[in-house]
Parts: C-alpha cells; sequence; structure tokens
C-alpha cells in the first residue's frame, strides 16, 4: 500500500534526527505529487524548523493539490516555530496522512481538527505504533513529566558485571562497547550512582556519534551522578571532561559534605541540586526526574549503580533495558541488582517485545520491563 | 563443487541416526554415477549395517566404476560386521571420497590406504570439519576413553536457576522446555547430582523424539546420579521410570548407607557403583567417566546439580555448554556454579564457537568452553 510505504519513508528520515532534537520528537516528512516526492524533510534540532516546514520549502508550489506523509501529528499551537497545520493549509496541501497523534493531552487531535476544518483530507494513524515507537522517549516525557528511562548493563552469562575486587575491563568485547558509545549519543543524558563514580571513575562521554564521527563538546550528553551523600570527588573525571554534570544529593548530603565541599564541587563545573530524601535518606528519584524533565531532559541512560538500580526497578522507574551478555562464566563477582530473598519463579521481572540482537561475539538483549503483572508486595515499602 | 555438494548430502542423511547409533558414530554414504545418486545410506544402530554396506546394496552392479561419498574414512577391520573397505574394493568402486579420518589412531589412515593399495582413487578431507563436528561425542569418546559432556542449563538474564527457595518451574518457556527434550533424545545418558534428585525429584526421561514421537522405552536414556554419600531415596522417581539407572558413589557412601539401603536400591532397579573417593571425599569423576565410556556410552549430559557442574569444570570435563537464556531478571536466587572470589575478568571461562538461536521467546546460547587459556592456577587444588 502507497500510504505505508510513503510512511516507512518519513519514519526513516525521522531517524536522521536521532540524540539531536531533544526535549523535541522525531518527525520526517515526505510530500507527494502525481506519484513523484517532490518534498522531504526531518525535523533536527530543537528550536529549528519542523520537518513539514522543510518539506514545504522543498516542494514550494508543487506541494499545492499535494499529499504530505508525516510521522507525527501536525502541530497547530504556536511554540518557538508558527504551527505547521496553518502552513500547510496556507501551501494548498490536499492530503496529509500522519502516524501517530501528538502525545500531548492538551493539543492531541487539534491539528488534525484545523486541518478537516480547512478542507483538507486527513488520514491518521498509518504506521502508528511504529512512530509511537521512534519517539518512546519524548511520549514518556510529555505524558509522565519525567525522562524515558533506558538501563543499559554488559553481563557475563551467569551474571556478573565486575569480578569481586571490582575490576570490569572488559565484560564484553570492543564492538559491544561501540555499540554503547552509539547509545550514549542518542540519550540526553547518562546516570550512575556515586558508587560507581567513586570506583570505576568513568568519563561518561561520547566519543563517536552513531555515524562514526567525533562528537562537538557541545553535543555531549548531561552527566547526571545520584549521590545522596554527596561524596563524588572532586577530582573525578566526569567533572573536568567536556559538557556538563549534575550532581542530585539531599539537603543531608549537603550538610554532611559542608559549604567548602559544595562550592569545590560546582567552581569544577558540577551543579550540585538537593532533592527531598526517601524514606532510606536517599534522593527521592521521582523529584530527581520531574527535576530533569523540566531541564528539557527526555532520555536517560542509566549505567549503573547495583543500589541505583535496584532503587529504580523497585519504582518501576525502567522504561527500557539494553542487556550485553558476554558468553562466559565468571562463576564469583558483583551483579547489577540487589534483591530480596525469592520464592517462586513467577517473581521474576520479566521483559517483553525482547529482541536479540549478536554484537561481535556478544549480545544485546533489548526489552521492556513488565511491571504490571507484579503484585504488589513486589514493590516493596513503597 | 560436486564433491562438496555430495559430502553435504551424506552429512544430512549421516543426522538420520542422531541419538540411535551410540556409541557408534554419525556415518552417510551416497554413491553417485554418470551424475546420479544410485545409491544412499546411513548407520541407524550399533551392531547394523555401516552406511556404505546399506548404500552399496541399494547400487546393486551400477556401484561398479561409481564415485562413493561418505562422512568417515571407511573401516579396514572386522568389528561387529565385516570391513567396508573390502566390500567397496569387491564393488568395483572407482573413487572414494570422505571427510574425517577415522578418530582412533590405531586404524587412522588403514581404510584410505587398503583402498589405494587395491587401485582405488581416493580423496579424503572433504568437509572434515563439518564431519568432526557432527562427531564431536564419538571422536572424544574414542580418544580420550570419557564420554563427551555436554551442561545444559536454563537461567535467568541475570544468572538465576531457581528461587531462593528452590523452586524452579518454570525459569524457561514449553518452547525452550521442548528443546530440552530433544537434546535429551540425543544423549546416550543424563547425569545429575544427587542434591537435584533430593529436591527437584526429576524423572530425567525423553518423552518425544527429535521428530516429535513417542520413544520407546527401550531408546530412555542412561540416568546417572552423582551420590558420593548415597543418599539417593529408594522413593526417587528416577527409579520407577522406564529406561536404566546407574548411582556412582563412594566406599564410604556405601558403608555410610549400609548393605540394606544398597540392596534396596538395586531392588528398586538401580545399578550401584562405587569408584575411588577425590581429596573432597567425594566421587572420582574421571574414574566414573572412564567406567562410563567402558559401557558405551559416548555422550553425556549433565542437568544440574552446582556442586557437580563446579567440579566439572574443575577438572575441565565440560566440552560443550548448552545455555536457555529466559529474558527476565530475578534479581535473588539459585545459581547454577560456584566460583571461588575473582579478582580480574580475564579470569572468566569463556566459550568458543558460540552459536546464538531462539527458542520461543528465550535464547539458546552453544558454545565450547575455552580452557586452554586458564592459567594453572585456575585448576585449584588438583
Amino acid at each position: 500500500m502507497d500510504d505505508e510505504r510513503y510512511m516507512q519513508f518519513a519514519l526513516q528520515l525521522a531517524e536522521l534526527g536521532r540524540g539531536q532534537t531533544s526535549p523535541n520528537p522525531l518527525v520526517g516528512a515526505v510530500i507527494v505529487k502525481d506519484g513523484a516526492i517532490v518534498g522531504q524533510g526531518a525535523h533536527l534540532k530543537a528550536g529549528g524548523p519542523h520537518a513539514e516546514i522543510h518539506a514545504l520549502r522543498m516542494a514550494g508550489d508543487a506541494a499545492r493539490g499535494a499529499t504530505i506523509y508525516v510521522t507525527l501529528e501536525p502541530c497547530s499551537h504556536h511554540g518557538r516555530t508558527p504551527p505547521c497545520a496553518d502552513a500547510l493549509i496556507e501551501a494548498g496541501v490536499a492530503r496529509v496522512v500522519f502516524a501517530s497523534l501528538d502525545p500531548n493531552p492538551a493539543v492531541r487531535g487539534s491539528g488534525a481538527r484545523r486541518l478537516r476544518d480547512a478542507g483538507v483530507e486527513v488520514v491518521e494513524g498509518v504506521l502508528a505504533s511504529e512512530a509511537e515507537h521512534q519517539n518512546e522517549s519524548f511520549r514518556v516525557w510529555v505524558t509522565e513529566k519525567r525522562p524515558f528511562v533506558i538501563w543499559k548493563c554488559a553481563a557475563t552469562l551467569d551474571g556478573y558485571i565486575a569480578a569481586d575486587s571490582g575490576h570490569s575491563n572488559y565484560v564484553t568485547s570492543e564492538a559491544a562497547r561501540d555499540s554503547v558509545q552509539q547509545l550514549r549519543s542518542q540519550v540526553a543524558a547518562i546516570a550512575v550512582g556515586v558508587e560507581t563514580v567513586l570506583h570505576d571513575n568513568p568519563r561518561l562521554t561520547v566519543r563517536t556519534s552513531a555515524m562514526g564521527e567525533t562528537i562537538s563538546d557541545q553535543r555531549q550528553p548531561l552527566r547526571v551522578v545520584f549521590d545522596s551523600r554527596l561524596r563524588t570527588p572532586i577530582t573525578s573525571d566526569i567533572l573536568s571532561e567536556p559538557g556538563e554534570t549534575l550532581i542530585y544529593t539531599t539537603d543531608q548530603g549537603c550538610r554532611d559534605a559542608g559549604p567548602e565541599y559544595v562550592s569545590g564541587l560546582e567552581k569544577s563545573g558540577a551543579a550540585v541540586v538537593p532533592i527531598t530524601a526517601d524514606e532510606d535518606g536517599r534522593v527521592y528519584l521521582p523529584e530527581a526526574f520531574a527535576d530533569l524533565a523540566g531541564r528539557g531532559i527526555s532520555s536517560l541512560l542509566v549505567e549503573g549503580g547495583s543500589t541505583l538500580v535496584s532503587s529504580l526497578i523497585d519504582r518501576r522507574l525502567i522504561d527500557k533495558v539494553l542487556y550485553y551478555v558476554a558468553p562466559k562464566f565468571m562463576r564469583s563477582g558483583v551483579r547489577a541488582m540487589k534483591g530480596k530473598p525469592t520464592a517462586r519463579m513467577a517473581e521474576a521481572l520479566v521483559l517483553d517485545r525482547v529482541t536479540y540482537q549478536e554484537v561481535g561475539p556478544d549480545l544485546l538483549v533489548v526489552g521492556y520491563p513488565r511491571y504490571d503483572e507484579k503484585p504488589r508486595w513486589w514493590l516493596g515499602r513503597q
């Protein structure tokens, strides 16, 4: 079917913006007239033109009477740019085919309505689930006012992420580590627990883009440290790398560390943000995530700290898992998560929509935690 | 190349005997004359005709001047059947193409020599590595006088084989469990540690063949229990299931259990075999394996017991790993192996020649442990 074929192309165009548009969604558009493509565009940067505008500019007069395929419902409101629905009407586009509705409940459907009111034929829902998958981060950010959280882990077949000594160079192959670099280039922020900073002193920078190009300093994802007791060393590598670092702590953490330590961290380039403490005295994660969302962070890659990862899963805050498995056995070592003693296999947290992909000698398992089947007690003390 | 094409067909024919020929190898043969297949055969059962004989019978007079493709060097010695090399010479076969040499050092190359001495053209080594892989069990049994040992494990992504309670129904999907049934139908024996018998009371029987047919009682793999202190309950399911059960224990185990208990086990149908104790008072595995080889057991599927699996790996006695991974996280539970504290990632036991295969929602990882890179201290107290 032609509509699906052109929409598929629009989805591919949208991918060009991956990692560049945050907090905006990925959007692609194709304009077709008399069986020929007369315009195409993708949204490439927040504040820049929307995909439809790029495509209209390319089409020029040919847009009159044409069909536009766009992966997201055209907007009808003035944001940083004028509404796309108006531009489409003005250009004389005859038919608008879009994939997914705007996820924002406040404006959802209003773009389609405005177009229909102006006499434009509108078809919605073509490859909707593909488009929703493409903007899974944006959708969570808009509807839940928090970043979409991806947990990345690299472990042996028997589930160890490091030797008992903490040594972890390397669990996986170079190919898998390159794949993590690509992953980092596609998210707005990267988070670790303070234990990871203390033990591994990671840099958490992106060295190359998905295309293999060197990443500019401006494109570095925000680095986030969850550090309830404010123990991040002022000499940490994350503070001297290009890009910004945000440290979430608690009031108690600031008091314990003392004002000189806080200002020392800030002089080293970090922003120190105190957050309400939870019942364990740790940073209350939902509040920190709301703060991140407010800063326009729509996707957060969590790279570790078993305390952080365990808390996130307990609070059902991990949306997606990227689990690299190296085909080896460690037999004894450090594990990725903490857990309470289990009685039955049904207590396991199952992944949905799982895909397996070979990465060099290793395997990448991608899936989405199925929390809804978990009984209430599974959540623990919340 | 025609030689490879016909050899590929002979390898496929050989597969028909999988699980039926122990301790004999799988062998397939194809006879070709003037570009047409005039005979074909496979070895199907120890004591039955070899593949070449089946193929010669089918070809009849057409074998004269023909080429035979056979996956293993034709034998030149009188075993349970007369030598195939003689039969090929007698039938007037002009050319013999075989894949792998006989792995038995005492007869290796003598079949080829006998054929050449009689004026037959001989080509060896066509698809040799495929043929060696096909008979990996037989080769270890012949050259090392022990069964080829396959460890099968089913675990969560984070490496748990059961809940802390021991509950393990089920780690993997029905599709993966069906796949284990097929695996069992292809081995000569299945082994567990006594702890597995005590906790899980497994039946360890094959219910259907790889083809999906019901397995006859005669075809049940031998069940083997490693039970140093002779604690197998007389009421265990393995003792009442069709097929035979062998319990390896120690003299001390027999003394501790007492002669009445031993004769009770034997009356229930088990064979109780005392073996030298190792330095930990456990069954000395190399001696038990030599005993199994003497009973014609060329392949052994180890299904668990973390003590048994750990000992086997310590002694470098696991040849192949079949590791089923379910895409879920248990966070706390029982682990497949024991190990000493580790200092560096390089201490991991790496799998070679790894393949990944989806089985329903789960994944099957197949590989071969790379022991040769392990330093000496890795072996522990041996």
